[in-house]
């Protein structure tokens, strides 16, 4: 492993079973062994605590651990993993004592360099649950944030048909009703979930803690982030940093099931060019700076409905667009391909018969270059422009439908997808989080529910502030904002939107921006201009968009070439450099460093500048290729 | 409201746990105040009763009351509304108590006008539960109605895969088996199921009218009579009048989910041009005459899968289509859009913060020109043609489904368009109503099963007779009927069906009709003619549909065309007067009075004799608009 | 009957309710008669046992043999077929109980010919459930199979995701889990469910055997042997021959329910041209010779999502056409179509009212013609092509999807149709049956297990071995195979598949063979040659398809076009004669006689050489028609 360029090596993280044999009956001479002989041969080791797979013995000594599905009811028993409840005490007490154990043990190992909590939680949906312990806590939770149940019914207008509860213990989880249940319900019930996975993992890292000699630091290896159902600013919080589990293929195929031959053929093999990125932006901007690949996928995987080989020498790619974006490190998963169980057709560097497997040539290639790029131990920079993302106006999306064209992640992808075809570098800022000072552009893509301090963060902040339609659009409680959309927004522009309509993707309307015309439809709404200046207007010369002073709204979704023409526009406007790029092309930097990455087939041409000094590659770019230059 | 030209007021109708707080502990003081306002504003009130949503202290007090999910055997709980099961005994004195004492404070209350029995019956699928006491009185509806076991057995065909019972406690409902069950045992749980809603919704209108002043009348807002599940014309036999809740953009959205972008978009703000007629028509032939829309979509609404904004103008449209159609009133839903719940996306006369919303200017102006109209107490004028529809017929075809292409409400509504597309006015008639005779084409599109009093009716009827395929297929117990299809509707027209075959429906043959060819598909009959005149046959020659006397009997589905020519023909046989009409402009008459609606975007020309005189509009009819003549 | 050419009838398949009204209480009088007037007819009778239909009274007080439906986990109750949970043991004594009863009372009847055990096993997907008996004989099971739980573990990998067993008792049923389950757990439940579906049928061929004479037969009418989730081989073992059901437009409305219009109209009333001709050669090869067809569709039946009427002349192409495959008898379901319960809609040759039905005169015809053709008491010769399957391979499949373009059963049939359209007699072979010797031609679609039988089976065959894609991949229980797949398979053909890529079917890549190129596409794999011939490559060079001394290895999936030619060139070298067929004419041998069959609605020419004696029919074969020549 020395030799192919790996420092690092994760073991444990689903050994519970072979660790503690029953209850208090410890094994610890093979993982003893298992870390000298990795330390020995010049590897640090990556402890990964193994709760994600509680062992038999547990599980048929306290069944209460077990989560219910919440489409089925069905208890989601043992035999495969994820197989607890957030909700469950008991659970939670099992999971901090082998996490306490273990971290004992090697809390002062030296050849053990740090810690991944768990494995990929909330993987599988397994953040909501309907068990009986997460309906005790969830009245626990109500109580607790409402105070009475007279301030619940208030705050979540259960007037409404009612629904107005006497005391908690009437409450149930928000399932199995003859038709929707109140919004306000289950927005309550997913922050709740969310809590549940907060909880649980701020205890596990604590249980480390308590251990582990400072110099250990402690990560989790996160699923794509909009996937987790959780907030995962809140989950990440006591991390030192967040890592990153990447599977650009099979996370392709299913972004992109419904795309036509044409759309998938070209980037079945790499992945769609924006998505790996997304993923990598978004945990940089939980990280808070540097942050890990901890799986990086070496070949085929087992898991999507189709699992391609990736294109020659896309392992070598995407290693290098990790740290393009700001990774500290890159892992990859697996070492050897293991010959049995669920994961034996699972791609790793070696193979089950232990050669090097196809990625094997990519990776040393990889670990080489690195030592051209010099010093990347600095934090990434700051993007020039902000995405600001928000858990909770996820929720809501989740929650009330209202148009099936909408969907909270694919309205956020699409003005990423914009600026990365301007190759333009974006971070994501969670909302509330109090770094928008400083970006030129700040978009906000969709934020139904403006907190306190998502609200004083926009307003601190000192950019162009662009909103997308339902900005603003409820109150913390899932009720229409005071005044109408988008509620105390206006303070920041001052539109009203009185009515929203949504429509078929393929029956939409037209925009009207500076002269030519663009597509508009699944969510638009119609607004009141209130004084702001109108830079866009609806087919029936209805306002669509309007600015003023730094904030601009624009009222529906729109086509990609819309967005991209204003994008360029505001960049424009705030001095942000453009680089419009083909789809098979995208610019990184770091540092003083610029990455390109070529996605296709057939060379490219590297669009640095006159003189540019290259570290890697050169002005023409191989298939699937990269360059670096100063 | 009343300054809008509103006469109308409903309130209630959710509000149980708002006037009893506790079993017993009542709260009338705020329906008191809220009626004396309405009252003193020149308004009439509208009692809905409230059992649409027992509150949370009844469901935990009662928990048998609550239905059983058909499709999971889940408990449908607490947390949104109709969660009652129409079985449950407890529930039906619950809800005799509440509406008995709703009556007996407001029976004799000048301002009340009238009741609204619960609201809209059946929807979200609450006809069919598999609750303990939906077993127990399906085993006592059996025992009813079939006397002996053995009677059960031999009218079932239990012999069949030995499904013979020894006694009526071993009957379990039709669901959870291996595969399908008999379909004789589902048809008479369809029975079951309607006469449970029937008898309960009969205990209601009890309950209002032994405390009600005979002046106040007792409806109910019927959802899509053929989404109820039940027989519609038992159901609603005790109320003074019947009412409607209009909803045409989302019925619409739904009708045409897999209809192309070209063939939607044109309607996607106006609905199906004779969706919401089709309603309007159904609705009156179950009044009998004078009827109520009791909500009007006054914008866009949330539940579809898209909610579109009505075009401009159709709010006044759906308006005076409503009162062209027969109705007596039309009420809007809602009067101000409640930013809270689950409905808060549903817009009302008013925008959440109380500004007048886009419908507001649309009423005005329908409540003026309704001033135009002259006196419409009279009831409806019989229509030319009738068209018999059936509820058993529409179960046997949910239940014996042989083609995927077949749908009995499908068939139905293939007739419908035929002839409003012709600009003639239609009634539908419920089979087995002695009121066949007068009109000159009665169409019986599909009825499966012929009863005594379908067939006198139609025995009686005098007009020509056209038979759609499946007439007079199966027994009352669904057997196939004696001597094969069509059973005693032989002495109507002497053909007998020997086979049956069902295609996809873009697998279909053809039909030759007067020197032209049509597509005939999806179900095809072969039938033997007895002596009867052929007017039609398939690609091989066989017969496809034939004359006997008064009566045709068509042995296939076809192609809209070739349905619009044969309908020409018998309208000119029968004197009937047709105005072929394009897709988007639809005529119905009232009295004297002609209305044409315009579904287009562009203007229309009224098909107006010459010398009409106009009530409202002229011969140029605006876009989306209407013109009235005499 | 007899007139019509009958010889055989089969009763009482479902009769257990009208022979035995509750336990211990038999009336075999009607039975008795029914006998008596068939056989004094000139007929013979078939008695079907009637366990596939347990009366109430039996599920009412015995509980405990219901199954439970493995994707809800609710009982499946009585009121249909099939209720029985192949693992209880109260059913096996209840079914052995009423099987032995009828051998006894009928087993030395003169007029009774044999026996049909109960009815279409694992129809309805009744192989597999997960009540409480198949629990706890899975249980008994693994320990049976495994010994020692260790042993079981490491068959399984258990170490991966700490899904480690301390005893057998705490193996669950491998379903209602968070993610997939081991899929060596699955494939043990697969076994297991196979056996106890074999353990039952053995016990029932035991109970009649033990008091039928010497001269009565067994046999059992099987559902198209793909799709019974069960060791095909080994459930039809003791019988003396198998029979099937041939349902050939039911089956293929559901096979092509995703071929255009244009693909599926010319077969709509025909069945696709191979369809039924695969389920007769499954038949015969399990039957070791002559079978029957129990069941032929003789027109429209009742439970295909599009149900058309059979093309004039099918039912006697069918009939002839099972002939011609090897059957012994072909008898018709059902006599008369029954006007009441599910069935009522399934024709038969006689209609409800008595009368013939379409298919009499082509039953008549068939039968007269049976005469012209000769003794057929001899067991159908060899065909030069052998295709083994293998239902362990199968569940392979199912439990490790890998790539959604990828199913077992497609990949045989796509091989089947290759060699058909070549004119060429296929026969199945079950994998380990020793009996590959003597095929020129031996072809292995996809054999994922290799077992010692199958290995020894393939290695003394004489023939060219053909090797699809997947064979030899993995070990007994489920792991990947040593040194990589094709493990011991290397010792016929030296590959070795380093990786595997699965794609969608709309994007694949290409094969040159012999100069020209094809599709292949969604499975491909990574192969080392180890010394053998490249015989075809991949559009990147590599091997495709490697030939060492009589094997080859293939190493994707492609189009037919390659399948057909590769077939072709195998052919030659194997001197297999081949008569290129347009898809509407199939040919079939046996004995000295060669049968073509047109499925084209114009005349078809018979491939017939020079000086052919014509049996039936001429050169011309009319549409929908035969010929058969010496
Ligand atoms: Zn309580
Ligand atoms: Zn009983
Ligand atoms: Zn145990």
């Amino acid at each position: 492993m020395r030799d192919l360029g790996l420092r690092y090596v994760r073991i444990g993280e689903f050994a519970w079973g072979r660790i503690e044999k029953a209850e208090g009956l410890f094994d610890w001479a093979w993982m003893d062994r298992a870390i000298d002989v990795l330390g020995a041969a010049g590897l640090k080791v990556v402890l990964g605590t193994p709760t994600a797979t509680p062992p038999k013995w547990l599980c048929e000594k306290y069944p209460d651990i077990l989560p219910v599905d919440i489409q089925t009811g069905q208890v989601r028993g043992f035999g495969s993993r994820r197989h607890y409840d957030f909700s469950s005490e008991t659970y939670l007490v099992q999971a901090e004592r082998i996490t306490a154990a273990m971290a004992q043990r090697y809390g002062s190992h030296p050849h053990v360099a740090g810690w991944q909590t768990d494995n990929e939680l909330c993987c599988h949906d397994t953040t909501m649950s309907v068990s009986p312990a997460a309906l005790e806590k969830f009245r626990a939770y109500c109580a607790q944030r409402y105070g009475t149940i007279a301030a619940l019914n208030a705050a979540w207008g259960n007037v409404f048909w009612s629904m107005e509860y006497d005391h908690f213990d009437q409450i149930d989880l928000p399932f199995f009703t003859v038709c929707e249940t109140n919004p306000a319900h289950r927005l309550a019930y997913r922050r709740f979930a969310s809590e549940q996975v907060v909880r649980f993992h701020d205890v596990m890292i604590s249980a480390i803690r308590r251990h582990a000699a400072p110099h250990q630091w402690v990560t989790h290896n996160i699923i794509p982030p909009a996937t987790t159902g959780v907030d995962n600013a809140a989950l990440t919080r006591d991390l030192d940093f967040v890592s990153y589990d990447n599977y650009p293929l099979g996370f392709s195929d299913q972004l992109m099931a419904k795309a036509s031959a044409d759309e998938w053929k070209p980037f079945m093999r790499t992945g769609h060019p924006d998505l790996a990125a997304l993923n990598f932006d978004s945990v940089r901007g939980l990280s808070k700076g540097a942050w890990w690949v901890m799986e990086q996928q070496p070949g085929p995987v087992n898991w999507a409905p189709h699992n391609p080989r990736p294109a020659p020498g896309m392992v070598r790619h995407w290693t290098l667009q990790a740290f393009a974006h700001g990774a500290a490190c890159v892992a990859y998963f697996r070492w050897r391909q293991v010959p049995f169980a669920q994961e034996q057709m699972h791609a790793g560097l070696r193979r089950p018969d232990d050669m090097p497997a196809a990625a094997w040539a990519e990776v040393e290639q990889a670990a080489s270059e690195m030592q051209l790029l010099g010093d990347l131990s600095v934090v990434a920079a700051k993007s020039p422009v902000a995405i600001v993302i928000d858990p909770v106006s996820g929720w809501v999306d989740d929650i009330e439908r209202q148009g099936a064209g909408y969907r909270y992640d694919a309205v956020v992808f699409q003005y990423y997808r914009a600026l990365r075809g301007l190759g333009v570098d974006v971070d994501f800022v969670s909302a509330g989080d109090a770094q928008l000072a400083g970006y030129p552009l700040v978009i906000v893509p969709t934020m139904a529910v403006v907190d306190d301090a998502a609200f004083d963060a926009l307003q601190a902040s000192d950019g162009i502030l662009l909103f997308g339609p339902r900005a603003g659009a409820k109150t913390d409680e899932f009720s229409m904002s005071e005044g109408l959309p988008p509620g105390r927004l206006r303070e920041l522009v001052p539109v009203k939107v009185t009515s929203v309509e949504t429509l078929r993707a393929d029956c939409g309307g037209s925009i009207a921006y500076k002269g030519a015309e663009y597509e508009s439809g699944r969510w638009r709404e119609t607004i009141e201009v209130g004084g702001a200046d109108i830079i866009a207007t609806y087919e029936d010369g209805a306002p669509a968009a309007v600015q003023a002073g730094r904030s601009i709204y624009l009222a529906t979704l729109t086509d990609d070439a819309f967005l991209t023409n204003l994008l360029v526009d505001l960049c424009a406007e705030t001095d942000v450099q453009i680089t419009p790029l083909p789809p098979t092309l995208r610019l990184r930097r770091r540092g003083e460093l610029t990455f390109a990455f070529n996605l296709d087939s057939v060379s490219a041409r590297a669009p640095a500048p006159a003189g540019a000094e290259f570290v890697i590659g050169g002005s023409d770019i191989e298939p699937y290729g990269i360059a670096v230059w100063r």
